[in-house]
């Protein structure tokens, strides 16, 4: 094997496994890959040639046999530049990586792709997720893709139309009075008597690997040069550990030399346990009022790492409210950008680190949009105006 | 100018025009590019070194000045293989062209970055377009990316995520008692008082000269070799147009050789005036009562010459019921495809063609996917079962 696990904690090295994530002492599993090898078929000029696909990347994902590998057609999703923006804010440059255009609309497909490509390398035939929604419509269409039985469990106000989505690639979908912690319990409970292979965030080693990804491609995008800021929405924070490790083995490989990014996360007031975690204080929230979207996460599975990432590469957590969140998808969707609530978070928290000047004027930072708007939009739209002629419709204008 | 009319009934050639789109003698207007400028800088061994996006073909698309191309990441959509489902058919191979992961879910984002590229190079200020749904929120986005003002016209029975998506990206958006020319009626009679730019099917030159990139993207992806059948669900049919323009432009080009593939166009029972007039019946529709998704056009801008191009590859046109293609869509849900009503129209149609026997067991297939399964979900979505624990779940198993 290419690859295996080091604590990133006390950096133990043990063999890669389909189910194990912690290290005997508490640490974090990642994956670490023979990079030396990785580089002799995976030069740049070679990855100028690779499809247009996250697996482009296969050397550094944890799939030993291709053949073995679940794809849709995920990643190598449009870097925009948001130039109008830039200049009206100002800002150096202004990128959104577009991750709702990956194939069930959102980045979740990054994840769910190698967890199951793993999955299916070692013979699994069930999968279980617990998910506020994304996470769990992904694991629908690419277990169905993999012939694997999927079992999804979502909060029960999780946007209704991602739930309507796992329906739609035939995965046993339950709601689940109350959290994501809530759900995952249930997966705890029943993965020995069911046979489930739990692919809720870091419970085994694909996801984050997935998400990797995401950090892969930006800096290939980019010309082997990262931004100076990285904005990304925060639930679990796979994401952010992902990129993390993606920019670490970029640097080992020597494409990629300086600082790294400062990441950002984004959280929504009202659950937002990594803001607290970073100005020192933890414990679970007292009481979580956010809205259903990917970031309420109120136990992330590993925020000491996600605080050891964000201190370490002079990044930061911000939170906004629900509020703000609204006008941002506003602002962005006049920008032409189908932004989910957590895609819009990034824009609020831009905005809040740009009016507190820390971001500068001339840097350039990288948001997240992580999913489609119309994903959460609620059944109650609001009502247009109807007519049968030209001379109605004029009627009708202001 | 690189780029030119001609008519595709008389061969008359006059100059590019922003609303030209009919020839004197009625034919419709076709551009027409000067090749062998085209192959200079654009060579096979170039194109594998451009971006993921379907500009990578700007010589053979109608703006002279790159500046002005209104772009939001579209194109170069994957094309996935569906293995499991070619042996089941049985089928030589199969695939299906990932349009749903355009920037706004759907292929209509190729024809209005066109649209819209070509209307600002031409200072055009407000956009207006009648549509069963997807062209309006594409325009929609491309206006707002533009800086332009969009008007919307759909009819009242259109997906009601549409109508919303349209306002998501700022558009004045109306809804008509009506159908798709209904609505058109009103652009027609309000453009000249209010200034709008009509961008309706085959209205303007720009739509079906973005859709031929999914002609040429389809040649490239498959090494320049095409299949033996597209199958296409079709409305006003500007796809087929612009497929079959990109195909005989890489003819030209020397790049492909031997038969078109076999284009067939997918109508739903209740309006199918191209199955109708294939079979050399024509005349409006007796009574439209199809379902309110794109391929609802009962009087497309240009039969005749869909008639010829179907004619002219071999191809067909074959009607599918609604009750076919939400079998459909479940049948692809379970592949791990969001599936539109147009694009599991085209999976419904392929079965009537194996089944006929006009497709050969060991012949090679594509299935265009236009759009996400979840922008035509009606707001009664299925109750799902809730659910408080393992041993509750257990309870409600069958």
């Amino acid at each position: 094997m290419d690859f295996w696990f080091r604590c990133c904690v006390c950096s133990a090295q043990t063999p890669f496994g389909l189910r194990e994530t912690k290290c005997a002492c508490g640490g974090t599993l990642l994956v670490e890959y023979d990079l030396e090898r990785a580089a002799r078929d995976m030069t740049k000029a070679a990855l100028r040639a690779r499809p247009a696909s996250m697996w482009r990347y296969a050397e550094l994902l944890p799939v030993s046999n291709p053949e073995f590998i679940v794809s849709l057609g995920e990643g190598w999703t449009p870097l925009l530049r948001l130039d109008a923006a830039e200049r009206a804010l100002p800002l150096g440059k202004l990128w959104v990586k577009r991750e709702e255009q990956n194939p069930t609309g959102s980045f979740k497909a990054r994840g769910m792709s190698v967890a199951l490509s793993v999955a299916r390398e070692h013979g699994v035939r069930k999968v279980a997720v617990n998910s506020n929604g994304n996470a769990a419509s992904a694991l629908a269409a690419y277990a169905a893709r993999a012939g694997m039985e999927a079992y999804a469990f979502l909060p029960k106000d999780c946007p209704w139309m991602i739930a309507e989505e796992c329906v739609h690639y035939g995965a046993r979908t339950t709601l689940v009075d109350g959290f994501i912690h809530d759900a995952g319990k249930i997966i705890l409970d029943g993965k020995a008597e069911q046979g489930w292979h739990h692919v809720g965030t870091l419970r085994e080693p694909g996801r984050a690997e997935g998400k990797k990804t995401m950090g892969l491609e930006l800096a290939e995008q980019l010309g082997w040069k990262l931004p100076d800021v990285i904005v990304y929405p925060t639930g679990g924070g796979s994401g952010i550990i992902g990129m993390w490790s993606a920019f670490r083995q970029l640097r080992e490989l020597g494409w990629i030399d300086g600082k790294l990014p400062r990441i950002v996360a984004v959280q929504e007031t009202g659950c937002a346990p990594i803001v607290r975690a970073m100005s020192g204080r933890s414990g679970p929230e007292a009481a979580v009022d956010s809205t259903p979207t990917g970031m309420r996460v109120p136990n992330p599975p590993d925020g000491q790492l996600l605080v050891r990432i964000l201190r370490e590469t002079g990044g930061t957590a911000v939170e906004v409210s629900a509020d703000d969140i609204r006008s941002a998808q506003t602002v962005m969707g006049k920008l032409g950008v189908s932004s989910s609530p957590e895609g819009a978070a990034t824009w609020a928290g831009l905005a809040v680190l740009l009016d507190r000047g820390w971001i500068g004027p001339d840097e350039e930072v990288v948001l997240f949009n992580t999913s489609h708007a119309m994903k959460y939009w609620p059944k109650d739209g609001r009502s247009l105006p109807e007519v049968r002629s030209y001379e109605d419709w004029k009627k009708i204008q202001p």
